[in-house]
């Protein structure tokens, strides 16, 4: 395969996956030598955000640092998978002081939250994918290009020859995994799959990442997922698809605000449709996800209008004080506005 | 990447995907010059079999044969994008003499029907890769520790340095996208990966094919999931999940008998479930879909049962004659039975 240049002392006939960040990452990390490191994922995890917290937490420890992992919210049932003994601390929870931090998949420094962005002022390093970050940290690796987080990490971990072992190989593909959305999002390059099959090489198991992602659902979740099928409707002459998820629906289905997940996939799913919506009502308001087919929707800029934001085909929002009924015509209006 | 000793006329630095297949598969399309060339699927076509079959029927054509793509059932509306202009043929529509027949995706010579057997009692050549497949053809092309029908045809191809265009890449991309669950099930390997990302290189286009097969439900599709979700009871102390489609469902649901596709998938999801299973009522019997977890339970014995088959993890039967009601416990009791 093609070289690029940049000749990385790993395997000799593997291609160079990151040839631009992956020498200033071998600097970093040589920086770091000595110091105790915080390992810094966002608000409500995902898999790309745990798998690279796990992946950059075991190659610090590894290379002999003292690691903690921080975030915001806790790692969800089907993630734990990934953990391996490795403990995730809230930011109340951790008290050490005069720890350099490395911000994982977070598009800018308050994704990690107030108390976490008040503790690390000035974070020594972030890695991540998304197209708005700016660069927070003081040594950024940023790639809009890359699929997942857990891509560019992989990428630069391989093109450096750095230790690679099964549970750090499985971490990283699902981060790939669920950021790819099942390895299709248009992010999804010949890099993602080198990468993918690389990370096989070293331990990744398909297998056992489909099983505990997708074949370990409660019965509640099936029952929400029934009840927001039931509650879809078409707006927009069939443009958009919208269901709803009342206020205490998860205490009548026996499912739990994280098994929302994946469901409004369903309403973007339908022929025809260009973006799909969930609404849920909550105790402190509404909260909204916001799926296009195509990025010329710019979805952020539609939940920006409510305080929301994200990315132009997957974005989100929340609104205190509104309920379903004031809330659903106001986005259905405001979606429409976006169509034309 | 490492080489496996047979050095064929590819890219100079890609690794040899099928080491003893592939001469042998340069050796067939040699003695094949000249003939017309019938390229048959089976029944009830999936993506592995259309996207197979338009991969070879392309590069049949690109090297001079005529070529006819023959299946007993037409090609489900899903999986229309991958034609570009290819015609299927039923076996009735199809009269010319003195045809070559390649099967691919056949686990045996009945798989296609028995018209086609008929027609073509000595088929020139297979290509297959499931475990029961005894090799019915002239020239057999079997692996079965291959994801894919379309895996071990990309290997050949790429192996021997035969055109892949964008629209036979895309083609076999499909077949392994499908025939993998999207990259999860057990046989998906390191060379699954390299060959998606090569088939990449070549044009395939995984948001396209994602667009196409998983974003394009018809609004009664999603309502025979919500009846089918409603309908999922545990048996056996939660280890199986069954679901169940009463005659009249499709025309109640505004659904076709294709879009049970994929239905019996969310009753092995649940967590605690190791087999989950379909069971619809149609005007003829009843026709069953069974899922396992792990391949320990052999379902394809159960399915053999009442005359049905198929893989370990995945099998089908139809049993003329009965309703839900009888045979619902018959099922309940062979399949608790195969627990033990």
């Amino acid at each position: 395969m093609k070289s690029n240049g940049y000749r990385p002392p790993g395997p000799p006939d593997m291609e160079t996956f990151y040839p631009d960040l992956s020498p200033r990452f071998a600097a970093f990390l040589a920086q770091l030598r000595g110091r105790n490191v915080a390992v810094v994922g966002h608000a409500r995890p995902d898999g790309d955000c745990i798998g690279s917290q796990v992946a950059l937490a075991r190659l610090l420890r590894a290379r002999g640092h003292e690691v903690a992992c921080l975030n915001p919210d806790p790692v969800p049932r089907r993630l734990q998978f990934l953990l391996d003994g490795l403990v995730f601390l809230s930011p109340d929870k951790f008290e050490a002081e005069d720890w350099a931090a490395v911000f994982v998949d977070c598009a800018d420094h308050d994704r990690a939250g107030q108390a976490i962005r008040a503790r690390f002022p000035a974070p020594a390093g972030a890695i991540d994918h998304h197209l708005s970050n700016g660069g927070f940290a003081s040594h950024n690796f940023i790639d809009p290009a890359s699929a997942a987080t857990a891509e560019i990490l992989a990428g630069m971990m391989l093109d450096n020859g750095l230790p690679v072992d099964a549970v750090t190989a499985q971490a990283l593909y699902t981060g790939i995994l669920t950021d790819t959305g099942q390895f299709r999002f248009n992010s999804t390059s010949r890099r993602t799959f080198l990468l993918a099959a690389e990370l096989l090489t070293r331990g990744a198991n398909p297998t056992q990442a489909g099983y505990e992602l997708y074949e370990r659902e409660t019965v509640g979740k099936l029952r929400l997922l029934q009840r927001f099928l039931a509650s879809l409707r078409l707006e927009s002459g069939g443009r958009i698809c919208l269901g709803v998820l009342p206020a205490g629906v998860f205490a009548e289905t026996g499912s739990l605000p994280e098994d929302t997940e994946g469901l409004v996939d369903y309403a973007r799913a339908v022929d025809g449709v260009e973006i799909g919506g969930l609404i849920e009502e909550r105790p402190e308001g509404i909260k909204a996800s916001l799926r296009a087919k195509v990025p010329a929707y710019r979805l952020d800029l539609v939940a920006g209008q409510f305080g929301g934001g994200g990315h132009a085909c997957a974005a989100g929002l929340n609104v205190p004080g509104e309920t379903l009924a004031t809330f659903y015509p106001r986005l259905v209006a405001a979606l429409t506005n976006r169509l034309h």
